[in-house]
């Protein structure tokens, strides 16, 4: 089985190309070629046949060049991120609405080629004001230029699955927390910093009220998204390709919480509230909790608990171990 | 004002520009200058100042030749019809999704130009399953590839308005009824046909069940939609630019009736009955009831009754009578 992945230098990217060498397989079907392709040099994981390179997905032939040898699984996962795709409106449409379209069209010159092809499409989908919980049906009015791409893309999808060019899912992924590396500057930056910082032995900074509730999904359970995306039964989706990932809806405290439960006060003690106006404003108007029982009912998992995302977040990036206080 | 209208040569576009120059002016505003473009050569209406074109709004450079005036008001009406999209996939995007995006981005060219944009989308931007009323927040999640394309230009609508380069408004409409003109081939006509022949004293083939549910507007209803998506107060709409339109929810049965109660049983006679099941299936994944009060909350407003619908086409279209029997 050949497998194409885009935006593979990307933390979702890297970590499924890792998941996938470890395991050698995809579902029942050995993995026989891994092409992992990013706008800068993805890097290769150990133990399993890949060919790495370089491509803007939006270029003139790019596309048609990386779906040549026809993968039998696609994961679409490159883009423009959110604060980019607003202050760079030109660069967000051409990367992510066009490299995507592009993509989807080169599929569709090949003659009998129908790929499975997975795309990560997010919760910017969705734009305020929400019910309490958003389910499957509800309306796709984001509120940001990415959370546009995204939501064209999706529809995209979905007609190109419905015309018989692609067997496609679109996963709309949570908030991913804990981000590995450094912080960075995104405004939902701080839901990871202030878990992976203390768990490193340092200070973070928290911008907004304790009260704040998000839905987060860790690196781990996204990556097991995208796998089952890739190798689940399509025919019960019917027309509806694009789905809400199970996540955690959990409040800033309730995360501290699991820290303190984990890692202990002196972790907790590291974080220190410093509000932020402007962050707040902007995470008013972020979905809160979501029904994903569809996903669920679909074979989709999520992490059980935060508890359990800061433990894989020790196992995973830490080594296993905490900081000595 | 100056006002463009795209797709003029089409039925709502001709009543519209019809409409427009029996008014002289919209809202408080006289009308100076009136551009109609279409594929075709648009018939210009008496009694107003107006310049016909003809366009295809997807060819190089054309989109910047229609707005280089900076008309105040745009109605961006054209676009290839449901069936044609279907059948035709590489034009029905070309046409409804890149014509309509190079009007934007010619739009967006122009600095310190921001001119109210009437976008005709279409009920077909929903696909089954659907609940018993399908409001505003209903997720747009299309069956056709027109659906798609109308879909998306409504992302593209909101987006493009948030961002401060159009003032859009978004208008989905019901099935238009009763379409004068021919008998076509659209799998919708015969909602029209088995009222319009009738009443010209022809014979009509009903291909459905008479309990079949459909949502309705007459054109004249329609051409105020989009006079009042033009005019209105758009404050009030917030971030979510695209409404459904509010219409006449009736069964095949109920259309039937009412042209009893115009036109008599000799009108109704004139309706054979021959179930067409490739129309049946069709029509069956069609939205049947919608929730419409956000529009009818902005002002919008429906036809009254079928009664009326069949009135106001004699009015229209048949000199105000109806054929001696």
């Amino acid at each position: 089985m050949r497998i194409l992945i885009t935006g593979a230098a990307g933390m979702i990217g890297r970590k499924l190309a890792e998941r996938l060498a470890k395991d050698g397989s995809l579902g029942s079907r050995e993995i026989s070629a891994l092409t992992l392709t990013d706008i800068v040099a993805p890097t290769a994981p150990q133990g399993i046949p890949t060919t790495v390179d370089t491509s803007d997905i939006a270029g003139p032939g790019e596309a048609a060049r990386l779906v040549a040898s026809k993968p039998e699984i696609i994961f679409h996962t490159a883009g423009i991120v959110s604060g980019e795709a607003e202050s760079d409106f030109d660069k967000g449409y051409r990367v992510n609405l066009d490299g995507s379209r592009l993509l989807l069209e080169a599929i569709r010159s090949i003659p009998g080629y129908r790929p499975r092809f997975v795309f990560t499409s997010s919760i910017a989908a969705f734009g305020a004001p929400y019910p309490d919980a958003i389910d499957d049906e509800f309306i796709t009015a984001p509120l940001t230029s990415y959370g546009t791409q995204k939501a064209m893309v999706e529809l995209l999808l979905a007609d190109y699955t419905r015309r018989g060019f692609i067997d496609g899912v679109g996963i709309r992924l949570p908030t991913i927390c804990i981000r590995p590396g450094k912080p960075n500057k995104a405004a939902s930056g701080f839901f990871s910093n202030i878990l992976r910082e203390p768990l490193a032995g340092q200070e973070a900074v928290l911008p907004v009220e304790g009260s704040v509730r998000a839905w987060h999904a860790s690196p781990r359970a996204a990556v097991g998204f995208l796998i089952h995306a890739a190798t689940m039964d399509t025919g019960p989706l019917g027309a509806r390709r694009n789905l809400n990932m199970p996540g955690l809806s959990a409040t800033v405290d309730e995360q501290i919480d699991a820290l303190r439960q984990v890692a202990g006060e002196g972790a907790v003690r590291l974080i220190r509230t410093e509000i932020d106006p402007a962050i707040a404003r902007m995470v008013d108007g972020w979905p809160r909790n979501f029904d994903a029982s569809r996903a669920l009912g679909l074979g989709f998992r999520a992490d059980a608990s935060f508890a359990e995302i800061i433990r894989n977040h020790i196992v995973d990036e830490l080594e296993g171990r905490l900081p000595t206080s």
